[in-house]
Parts: C-alpha cells; structure tokens; sequence
C-alpha cells in the first residue's frame, strides 16, 4: 500500500509542479522587477529597507502554470501610513510602466498596485518592517515573517509534500482562504506540512480530528521563549493552527466548519483507498454524483451583479440567502438542498425542495391551555381552536400555497424581513423554475 | 352576571331533569322487580342479604330519558365465586322471564344478565357485600358501597348540580369513562359535586387546575381514623379523586389527559362567556366550526367490524392508528388530523394530511463524521453521500411517493411494523379518498 501511495504522489507530482525553465523564467522575470522597483527607490530616495519576494512562487511550493509574483516593498516605521501608501502606489505604478505593464489598484488593508507584466500577475505591496514578536502596524506586515519563517524551514522534499497538499485540497474545493471558498490558505499548506514533516503523515493524524483541534508548532517554542501553552490566546473556530510570526491570530480561521469536515473525511477516505483520482477535479466528480438523481422542485433566483468582489458578493448572497430561507422554513416549505454562485454578471440563489405546494389550511400552534393570558391572546387572533396535547391549537388559512408565490413576493418587495443586502438587491431578481 | 348564570342553569335544568311522573314510574318498575328477585332468592334459598337499586337513577342522579335501572345482589362472603355467578345468572334470567322480557348475558368481572323490561335497560348484577374498608372480592363490590357513600349525602339541591354538570361533559363529549369516551364517569361526577358543593363551584376551581390535581373529599378522614395524605397511593394520571370506598382507587383513572384538558378550558370559557350552548352539543359545534375550512389530501381506511364492544374495538382502532402514524412520518409524510370511530358495521380509521405527495429523492441523515464506524456502515449503504454540519448525509430514493401508495401496501400486508389487532384486521380495510 505504501508503495502504491508513493507512486501516487509521483504521478500528482508529475502533473502538477512547475518545472525547472517554468521556475527559472519566472525568477528571471521577479528579479527583473525587483531592479525596477530599487530603480524608482533610489530615484525617490523612499525610506525602504528592504524588497522582498514573497509568496508560493518565492518558496517553490507553487503549483504549475501559477504566474502570480508577490513582491513586497517594507518600509521603515518611522514613515507615516499616507507617506507608505503614496510612495508604495508610486512605486509600484512607476515599476510596471517601465516594465511595459498594465496595472490596476487593489484594496488590502492599503491600497496596492496589481500589475500584468508579460504573462504574469504582479502585486507590489507596500508594508512596514517589524520583527518576530513586535506588534504589526498594517495587516500585510506580517506577510515578509511568514516569508522568512518558511523560507528556513521549508527543504525541496517538504516544498513537493505543499504542493501534493495544494492539489489534494484544491481538486476537493477546499484550497482558497477567501471568503468563497472558506478553506486552507496556502500558508496554512505549508505550516500544516511543517509540522506533519509529510503530507501523508498529515492525512493520518488528520482521519481523526476533532471540532476544536488544536496546531502549535514546536518552532513557536523556539522563537518565543516561556510560551505557556495554557495561557495562549482561546479561539472559538473549529481548527486552530497559531500562527508562529502572531500568536494572536489563528492561521486556520478562514476554514469552515464544513471544510474542516470534509477535509477530515476524505483524508480518511483517500487513506483507505488511495487513487490519483482525489488529486482530479474529485469535488466536481462528488457533486456529479450526488446530482445524478431524481430532484425536487427546483427554482433559482437570479440577480444581476455589481461590480464588486467574490469576497464582497458572496458574503452578501449567503446573507440574502439564509434570510430566504427563514421565510421559506417559516412558511412550512421544506429546502432540500439550497446553494449561491456568481459569475461575471449575476448572482444565481439556487433550492431544491422536499416540500414546496401545501394545502390552503394551516396549523398554528399556541400555548399550553394552563398559561391563561397567552391562551386570552391566543383565542382572541384565531376562531378555530382546539386542544391537543394540552396546547391550544388553531387551523387557519396560509398565504403561499407553492413557493413560488414567496419568491414572487421576495421579488416584489412584499415579503418582510428579507434582507437587502447593498450590492445582491433581491428586487431586481428574475426567479427561473428549473 | 351570577344571575345570568342562575337563569341558564334553571333553563338547562328543564330540559334536562326527568319530571316526576318519570322518576315515579321509574322507581314502581324499579321496585316490581326487585319484589320478583327476592321471589326467586326464596325459592332457591340462596344467600343472598341484600337487593339494592343503585346508579344515577336509584340516587336521583340521572338525565331525563334514562331507562336504566341497575340493581345489585348482595350475597354473603362465605359463597364462592362460581356459585355467585351461577345463583346470579338465574335469579336474573329467571326475574326477566317472569316480568316478560328479553335478556341477554353481558361480561364485567363475572357475567350478568342484561334484560329489557319494557322500556327499561335492567342490568341485575351479583356481588358481594363488603363493608368500608374491607377488601373487595370481585370488581363490582365497591358498586353497592359507592350507592350508599353518595345515598346518605347527596341532598335534592346536589342531585341537580350533578346533572347540570354531566349535561356539560355529555355535550362536550366528556361524559363517560368507557375506553372510548375516556371521560368523567357518574360516579365521579357525584364525588365532584359533593366535593365542591356546587357545579359553579367546581368550574371556577377547575380553571386553575393543572396536571396532576388530587381531590381527597373530607369525608375521607371521617370514615378512616388515621388517613395520613402523604401515605396515599400515588397515581400517575393526570387527574386524581381518591375513591372514598377503596382508597387505592383513582376514580378519575380512565379520563385522558386531552380530556381533562378540554374540561379546564371549557370550564374558563363557561365562565367567560355563560351561555346554554355549552349544554347543547356543543362539541358536534365545534367539531362543526373546526371543519368548516379548506382540507389537505384526507383519505379513510375502511375496515369490517367484527362482532365485539366498542370497549375492545376503540383500543385496537387506537393502536392500528398510532402504528400507522408511525409509518407515516417515518416515510416523511406529514399528518394534519387523525382520528378513527366506528359504527355497527365498519371502524374508520381518518387521516387528512399536510404533505401527501413527496419527490422521488430522499434525504438520510447520518452519524457525525468523527464517528469512524458508523460512518463505515453508512457509506457502505448509500452511494451519493456528502457532509452538511458535520454529519453524513446521502440522497437515496424513497418507496412511496404518493401517501396512498403506503397505505396500498398496508392493505396488501407488505408495510413492516403495522399492528395487526385481533378484532380490526388493515387487511381487510378499503381505502376511500375524499
């Protein structure tokens, strides 16, 4: 069986590192940068100490055909954040101007430039220069530690062990820490690696996690000394992974619930049966799978979309969609399986239905006939009441008789306590029977 | 408002006392008879110490239009049973004879004779004479003790707040402690009234009652020297009234728990609102109210009666039912209402439904994820598994998609775990959808 997962991971590794020119082509090309960016520095005579690339890219735990470079430039602390966001935006658009680039602004914690400069996506963060234990200033400060942390841990054996890591989560949907996905950052990846020494030594401790397991890195020991264990910062997510350059902050918080689960079960499962076919799209063949069946009732509400993010829509549609479903489960329909996606244009709320046409009559329940004044209440809203199971209950007439007249009034406005979230307005929805 | 309720009760009173020409009748024929058992007892020479009219109409307890006349032979305690039962039977059917009426052998704790006598239902039935006290040797002992408990207490004023207040239960539907009624017998009503000395007495009190309400009558104490109340038996029915005859005797045992709640809100409601429509068959108005709306899918399972009481026919219907409803909601159908009663041909079992019709896909909820061994069992049943709150979950398809299909399978005998009582055979049922 070893043998056989061995020849696993060779043949993933076959498919999904860079090879040697991809690397090289693309150290060439961030170095090439990197002079640029000292060019416009030393122009400026900008307060900078150092320019860093950072990122998978710089620590070789990339995946292949990834063209992402992630330079940051760190200032001393002594600038003041207008200064670091003026300079740090000039140089970066200075940089890829002469590099013959195109660029665009992104928002982090500052705004910072996204270049395209050849076939490769280039940011060029400005952040400030802290050290081990020091208190960050800007939230991207922390990024050159994790650089620096990995970068003296991380061996050519421990970089592929990242990558098969990556591929296995990223074919299960789980690779990403925005808030879409909800699943393992790339530093998660390789911290996680780290401590298991391999992936597969990871997937056999992970068979049996729990809600609440808890990662502290024995280097954390290393470079803080007298951590206490017992006083470290409590967090309430279901994986807790401390993060070595913040103890505050756990690195696995983006994870869900859910993925935490569905990570923890197909570890087990690709333990038991070990195939290369975990490491191929597997969550598209799942969900494949799971739809090739008889379906319910079927209806999606479609939204055009705004020009905003993934990380802003999709928390937006998730709102709108759980306050949909309140309405829904409230009406005594019953969801079966409901989901959002987005793509460039619209947003697409979708439910399959259990229940989804009632009778006209519906049941209230009221109070046990002993609580005298909310059974007065009760008796004076409905006129056909009777006693079960010591309750007052009342029949009376409900207002959807099929789903399709609640999203009728979600789309109308005439359904209350529907939220209406700033950028996936449900009034300007278009509902599709499927 | 005290006089409204005067004027209601005199009104109801009218209708439903008998007059005087009828209880005189009654008590001549009453009294015929009894002449013509100890006519019979001589003749033989049986032991017999004691011939006593008792029931509502030998205490001035009844409703108008009751012909029943229920007379009790008290035999010497020295007799066995089996020549009890046989001097009992023939002192019966040899009175019957000679007074020209039809008789038939009914069963409680020893056969009896039940006999027509004109207009009048004759019920002459052999026991035992016991005193306060003493234990009982067949069930039916404690009748002739309850006679004279209540006969040297209950005044004319008294007698009639007994029948105010079983004209209240009879038209609530409460009146009656057969298994079918499952509600206040006479007996009880008397004991209640002479409790609370009043009908109107009894309502304001019962308002406030909850599960678990115990009546011990002062007389208690006056018959038993020394009744230390945390002694008493302990019953576990909702309702409690310590028989003064035998005190490990709950007399209000057979009444449910909805019926004893029913009794406490209708109870408030009198009070709230007086009215002689209480006394109306009020609950054939309400049931009148309650199905005056629109209906979900209802359907009756229609099944020959055999030849036995409704004191055998109720329970088994019940069972039938409730194993029935069991299947239902297991199959995921939702039930509105259910109920069942049964006329001289045929029981009918009623259900009317909130969900009757249900799409080919099913969903199974699963053990936890961390719980490794039942998730094994689980995978190896199902194929479409996914994980939602940390839980296995898989689509599978589900037998009956339409309600009448399940019941189709009742009537063929290929539903699992439906309870197939003695005397109401699913087998033999017809299915009627209304």
């Amino acid at each position: 069986m070893i043998i056989l997962i061995e020849e696993i991971f060779k043949e993933v590794l076959k498919e999904i590192k860079p090879s040697k020119t991809e690397m090289e082509k693309l150290k060439i090309k961030a170095n090439e940068i990197i002079d640029k960016i000292w060019e416009v520095i030393k122009e400026n005579n900008y307060p900078v100490l150092e320019v860093l690339l950072v990122g998978s890219s710089a620590r070789n735990t990339n995946l292949k055909d990834d063209y992402d470079i992630d330079i940051f430039i760190l200032f001393d602390k002594s600038t003041s954040e207008d200064e670091l966001e003026e300079m740090g935006l000039n140089i970066g658009i200075e940089t890829i101007k002469r590099l013959n680039g195109s660029y665009k602004i992104n928002y982090a914690s500052h705004p910072y430039v996204n270049g395209k400069v050849d076939e490769y996506e280039v940011d060029i963060v400005p952040c400030y220069k802290i050290d081990f234990g020091e208190k960050i200033i800007s939230a991207v400060d922390r990024t050159p530690l994790h650089h620096k942390f990995l970068k003296d841990r991380l061996n050519e054996k421990l970089c592929d062990e990242v990558r098969l890591l990556k591929a296995f989560l990223k074919s299960l949907g789980l690779y990403g820490s925005d808030v879409k996905t909800k699943g393992f950052s790339g530093y998660l990846c390789e911290l996680l690696i780290l401590h298991y020494g391999s992936f597969i030594n990871l997937l056999k401790d992970a068979q049996n996690w729990k809600i609440g397991k808890k990662i502290i890195l024995k280097d954390i020991f290393e470079i803080y000394k007298d951590v206490d264990i017992n006083k470290l910062k409590k967090f309430e997510e279901p994986f807790v992974v401390y993060d070595p350059v913040d103890l505050n902050r756990n690195v696995a918080s983006p994870l869900s619930k859910e993925n935490f689960c569905e990570f923890i079960f197909y570890a087990r499962e690709f333990l038991k049966n070990p195939s290369i076919e975990f490491f191929k799209d597997y969550a598209k063949k799942l969900e494949k799978i799971l739809e090739d069946r008889e379906h319910g009732y079927r209806l999606i509400l479609k939204i055009p979309r705004e020009d905003v993010v993934d990380d802003i829509i999709y928390p937006q549609m998730e709102k709108l969609q759980k306050s949909i479903n309140k309405a829904i489960t409230k009406n005594e329909f019953v969801i079966l399986d409901s989901k959002c996606f987005a793509d460039e244009d619209y947003c697409y709320l979708y439910w399959e239905f259990l229940v989804h046409k009632l009778p006209r009559v519906a049941l209230r329940e009221g109070p046990p006939i002993f609580e005298k004044e909310r059974a007065e209440r009760f008796l004076k809203k409905y006129d056909k009441v009777f006693i079960k199971d010591c309750k007052l209950f009342a029949y009376t007439e409900r207002k959807y008789y099929h789903i399709i007249d609640l999203f009728k009034d979600i789309v109308n406005g005439n359904l209350q306590n529907i939220s209406i979230p700033k950028y996936v307005n449900p009034r300007k929805g278009e509902i599709i029977e499927l």
